[in-house]
């Protein structure tokens, strides 16, 4: 799964039926590469949110008819360089 | 789904069968890649466009029997870099 | 779907059952990273071909059971940049 | 399969259901491409591991039904640039 | 299909079950890109091979059920420059 900032919406008059009700988000990675995905978490410009692709991207928008290959996964909030499932030390390991 | 944006048409005496009738577009993103895709929208050149890949390539193509990884998902109009779903405030968040 | 030139023909002595009869061309694409596939057209040393991926490139070289992941999908003889749909005015619009 | 170095967790209020209960690993490659990742094996952070795409990746992390893209698929002890399967002797051959 | 010379062979203690009793192998292209993949032809370090992706790997590997998404398809003996179907002349045409 990538990582990825929404940008915007995209408006397209003209778009396969195969795309349904979803509206497409476009996002860009860290190296400026944009990609184009339907958007079931309800996520913001400016947000950070993960991807799916293949046909996991169909499933992730609803179900196998829905023609996508990119469906965003989840909305980041924030995430830590060193797991805290016993204590309270936290630190990068590296 | 990828950004491309149409520069012409392929012309190919030779070539499978599993393509049916579908016409072939040459594609060219941003970095001057260039992919070929089946055009089920009817775009021109010139015209920015968007397009899926892998098996929901073929189903937007009409069926899972048209062998291509690549179609034109729809004609890009614009897009806006914040949604407007509640009021007129327009701007991007980044 | 992408394009390639192709190079020439590889030769294996171990290889897996799973791609059958087929005979394997070496291609290289415009920036010189190099791939192989299935020729179920007959391209020649030299052709600019373009290539179909995933499981549709498995059906273009016969069945579902040819263990191929790229299939050159047909033999480019050239392309135009505009469509000449309804009248003879050809030219790139851009 | 890829080759990654576990970087932490991520951690999201808002994600699609066909996850599961699966935490997601951020991971990154040799050249600093950053990548997320189901986790069926208990990597730590600082860990090399390899990871499955694709279908694949769905059934690595259970069944078909967890919508991933990428799954770890095992923490990398080490590896040999010979194979040891006769004899003592051991030398990369390049 | 793409083109690796083998490096070696993954040591990992911990691993999932999906990849049964196969041995893996760390691959490098031209680039210095590596990945690890399913080896079922026999490959040594230093044989340059061919690799099959997607669900075809797991088919190359024995069966369906083989959670891999790399797997060498042969050892490359040499490729030639242009094809000798009818008779001696041999020769690159570019």
């Amino acid at each position: 799964m990538e990582l990825f900032r929404v940008l915007g919406t995209l408006v397209c008059t003209e778009r396969i039926g195969g795309l349904q009700h979803w509206s497409l988000r476009v996002l860009e990675d860290e190296k400026g590469r944009r990609q184009v995905a339907v958007d079931p978490v309800g996520a913001r410009s400016g947000n950070w949110v993960f991807t799916v692709n293949g046909s996991a991207a169909r499933y992730a928008a609803g179900d196998f008819s829905v023609l996508t290959d990119l469906t965003i996964g989840g909305i980041i909030d924030y995430w830590e360089p060193e797991e805290r499932r016993a204590a309270a030390s936290v630190g990068g390991s590296g």
